[in-house]
């Protein structure tokens, strides 16, 4: 860790004028650019599309494509750290940036690692760490074993998949070669797992320097539907010894994969196992509570990190849950029921990404803090239920309804 | 309060796309633009100067002049709310604004009653609330009347003073006439007040819709150097009768001006009696820690009231303490001692406004939340001191001493 002159953990940080570039531009994009406000620091983006979420709050944005090699150079030129919003980029690309000697966190090896989930699995085996149980599969034979093997399974696939997008459950009854096959054809490598009966979906963000200091918030408990994350509830309500295995797990596998940034470990909880479901390493959905329920948010650690600034407190002040705000069937835009949504709560914390809602989409999320954490969620999904026009949901209507009754 | 079908209290928000227009943009109008990022509000920014710290954040700005009526139309003709966050306005041009049916909170009546101290003091004295002895004085014979009645006394600049600009103190042993006649023969209205005694200076901050529903934040103790404000602890250390007293009068005063946005009013407490000293109808310095330690910072508050929207609550989850970064002499650059800053306190919140650091400049502030609200604001100092790069500073240096003894 640096020290300077002073005896201060100066870092690498070189001052005003040092100028983020951020490869993305979405609502992880929009709330870096939040906390860079807050700290004083630059941020550029690169973004795809003119009416990305972090476009329209960023004065200083270029379009391109992170999967370009050559949108990528030119968009680094202008940048002195060059990161990371999403991972779907041009892995070689990067590699090559570092080999001219920009400064990318975190680096090409990590992005690599994460970028396809058979090389995410493989990292954490490496590491030492347990997995859930999985197989690469890449033609008819092995698909047909591994369906054999897991009648109840997960196909997922290796790249590209995001938010719940390029997973297929198999039930008991289902025909995973059919499921599976079509896939294959298209060319896709797979990895299939077992359907898991786990009691908890536990995350753990971690925040990591280039000189290896790291800091890990306190796990949280994470509520998945269709494979997208819609309730977060911190803290996990597990016991402390299986939440200090979380922090512990996650510091590991940044320290093992060298990461610089954020690094977000999804994990299963399997009668007190712990299991390493996926990983990222940018701002994760998981930890949108730490903007409001901690001394320093997700993002601004983020920021911090690539800098080489010594990192916050990942304290939480108070128990919170967090609940997206997903695109209602009708379309109806929480834009326009803003107003209901601020009613009807005057302690929850709202926030919109400036998105067109559609299906689906996450376009906001709201965080509540409360001593009661079970209390917290229920507040932010009446929140939420109002932001999307009380348009009847199931999952709301099912989790007003279950949270009152935990 | 308008209430919608489904029995919300929907207000007047109109939904996307409503963009709210700020006449200035220095560090305030910097921070509005964070709190709108949060809830989707689009903001637009007059500003004076390309780099103002809001236009380095804002993608939607225009330079011009806040005292040229040309300029606000222009602007105007392209906001559909406007509102501001300076008071250094051309008033007969909002005026002609609002004739010309242009949505303006605060109205142009409210910005001329506290555009001017001589009729921010008429407007208090109006509302029925208690100020501190003052006189209006336009002529010699008026001034040599004044500084007879108070030997001790402060004369201000009617208009035009700010930030302790404007305001010059009159000893005992000083010869108050040779002080005030060169603003005089300048041209300058003043008003000349005692010197008071105060047990503590106290300020409380409102935030009122158009239709009248309003809610306060819990008072705060500020403390003010050459005019400035230095510190901000909250709560105020005041017993709950002088605090409800303190919230009630500055309600009372922001329907009797019929504000809509933000009121800051600023109080004496002189041996348990409170005198309304100063107002502000923007978002004010002694309210910056609630974005750290509210529900609902102030700014996202102002925004909320000036688009008719439901307001959040304003309870203090915690103690806090908000200290200034001021300038230092030497004009070290905090952004260049970021890392000191960061390294001192990891749970302390720093926030720069991206200004080049001048003597008595205010760049930014730091927020502390502590159980303990003095430590909270020693913690607070000794983080500014490290950003100031350690730089002896009397009036740091002192804090720090006192606060370890208070």
């Amino acid at each position: 860790m640096g020290q300077d002159a002073g005896g201060h953990d100066a870092g690498g940080h070189r001052g005003a004028g040092v100028t983020v570039g951020v490869v993305g531009a979405g609502q992880l994009g929009r709330m870096l650019q939040q906390a860079a406000i807050g700290i004083g620091v630059p941020l550029r983006f690169l973004g795809e599309r003119a009416d990305d979420p972090a476009l329209a709050v960023a004065p200083s944005s270029e379009l391109g494509s992170a999967r370009s090699a050559d949108d990528l150079e030119r968009f680094a030129a202008c940048c002195d750290v060059l990161t990371f919003e999403h991972e779907l980029v041009d892995v070689d690309a990067v590699r090559g940036l570092e080999r001219s000697g920009r400064v990318v966190h975190p680096s090409a090896a990590v992005l690599a690692a994460v970028a396809d989930k058979v090389a995410m699995r493989r990292a954490v085996e490496a590491a030492g760490l347990p997995v859930p149980g999985w197989r690469e599969v890449a033609d008819a034979g092995e698909l047909a074993s591994a369906v054999a093997t897991w009648p109840a399974c997960a196909i997922k696939l290796s790249t590209g998949g995001y938010d719940g997008r390029g997973v297929f459950l198999v039930g008991e009854g289902d025909d995973g070669v059919a499921i599976g096959s079509p896939l294959l054809d298209a060319g896709c490598t797979l990895l299939v797992e077992p359907l898991l009966a786990f009691d908890a979906e536990l995350a753990v963000v971690v925040a990591r320097r280039p000189g290896g200091d790291a800091v890990a918030y306190d796990p949280v408990a994470t509520l998945q539907i269709d494979g997208q994350c819609r309730e977060v509830v911190a803290p996990a309500g597990i016991d402390d010894g299986l939440a200090d295995e979380a922090r512990s797990m996650a510091l590991e596998l940044a320290a093992a994969l060298d990461v610089v940034g954020l690094l977000a470990v999804e994990l299963f909880d399997v009668g007190g196992r712990l299991l390493v479901n996926e990983l990222a390493v940018r701002p994760h959905n998981t930890a949108h509570h730490t903007i409001d329920a901690c001394p320093t948010s997700q993002f601004e650690q983020h920021l911090r990190a690539v800098l080489d600034l010594p990192l916050g407190s990942t304290e939480l002040f108070t128990p919170a849950a967090m609940v997206n705000v997903i695109g209602a069937a009708d379309g109806a835009d929480p834009r326009d029921h803003l107003a209901a949504g601020l009613a009807t709560d005057p302690a929850a914390r709202v926030h919109l990404y400036g998105k067109e809602a559609r299906p689906n989409r996450k376009v906001g999320h709201v965080t509540v803090l409360d001593q009661d954490p079970v209390r917290a969620a229920r507040r932010a999904w009446h929140v939420v239920a109002a932001l999307r026009g009380d348009v009847p949901d199931r999952v709301a209507a099912r989790m007003i309804g279950s949270v009152e009754q935990r």
